[in-house]
């Protein structure tokens, strides 16, 4: 079993905090994005798709999206739980993780892509859209400050794998100049809070 | 238990076919998207995000997130099993599942969403960005159509969650003029197939 992973891709990173929290340690083999190694015929016999990270099993079967490979790994080793811990908190924090993922780490990830340079003539670019996404995605920072205010983590009274999306989508943010603002003392609290985990450096 | 539903949106239809393939009936209140009933604080308390489908269960609690109410009934009626049927099996669902929704029916939502009148002056708007994801979306249905010929589901042999979220997505692709083309015969035969089962009509 091997991971192939990347260390200046946000999503490799999730996977990779998600099994330092739960003492999982799996090979991971770094996949050169910056030489384009995903997008060669070997690379894309396991991932059609190109993207990192992806789980190889020992049977040969490869298992690509982030999430679809931390549901393996919490299957593999339920504790600590980091899906939830009964039919109701599962999927609260499946719908936590979500709104991180689709609200938070889209928009940032999108105000990168569609503009840089690293994704010139491999994605169509709208660099407007990544404008907009900033702008969207500082707005779900305003909303999420809120939402902290009474919660220790984003799905609850415990941490989970939207914490981990969450975090990974706001240090993302830095190359786009997205981060906590100075009137957003909840989140800071809860980021401080889940950066000093020894996870937070996987 | 209450599902709030729309009969014009895409993601509230994958619910009801999600609960029609397992024989479950919720009762569904239709919240009325064209009178913006969902951007009204009642609603608002329900689910910030102010999107549908919500499902309220007896103690108050909302579950919004497509997928996560998807979780909250496989776990209360395994049968059949629409998320896979063993880790590993539960992790290519998962895979396919999500390719399905991040590589298909986003696109194609944005293929309407960033354009269209309906959504003016509630998003950031970039009709720019409509287009590219058209041609992502298009895209992707060469790609998907490659996939199909060597399996009967999207996932492999079984029908699951994967085939909602992508004929779902399909479907809604009329809107923009996205669809299966003349010469995509193995997504045809896939399309037709889904379609014809009960589900499809909920």
């Amino acid at each position: 079993m091997k991971i192939y992973d990347s260390n200046t891709a946000p999503n490799p990173r999730r996977v990779r905090m998600f099994l330092a929290e739960k003492g999982i340690h799996i090979p991971y083999e770094q996949v050169d994005l910056g030489k384009a190694v995903n997008r060669e015929p070997a690379f894309r016999q396991k991932n059609p798709l190109m993207t990192v990270p992806v789980l190889e099993l020992d049977d040969g079967t490869c298992i690509a999206e982030t999430v679809a490979i931390c549901r393996y790994f919490e299957e593999l080793h339920p504790n600590p739980p980091l899906l939830g811990t009964d039919t109701k908190d599962r999927a609260l924090v499946e719908m936590w993780q979500r709104r991180m993922e689709l609200e938070l780490l889209l928009p940032i990830a999108d105000a990168f892509r569609q503009r840089h340079e690293f994704f010139k003539g491999k994605i169509r670019q709208v660099p407007e859209y990544a404008a907009a996404q900033k702008l969207n995605a500082e707005e779900r920072l305003v909303w999420l400050n809120d939402v902290m205010a009474s919660r220790p983590f984003i799905a609850g009274d415990r941490y989970s794998i939207a914490d981990i999306t969450a975090v990974v989508a706001i240090d993302f943010g830095r190359v786009s100049k997205i981060g906590i603002q100075p009137d957003q003392p909840h989140l800071k609290r809860w980021h401080d809070a889940v950066s000093a985990r020894p996870s937070a450096k996987a």
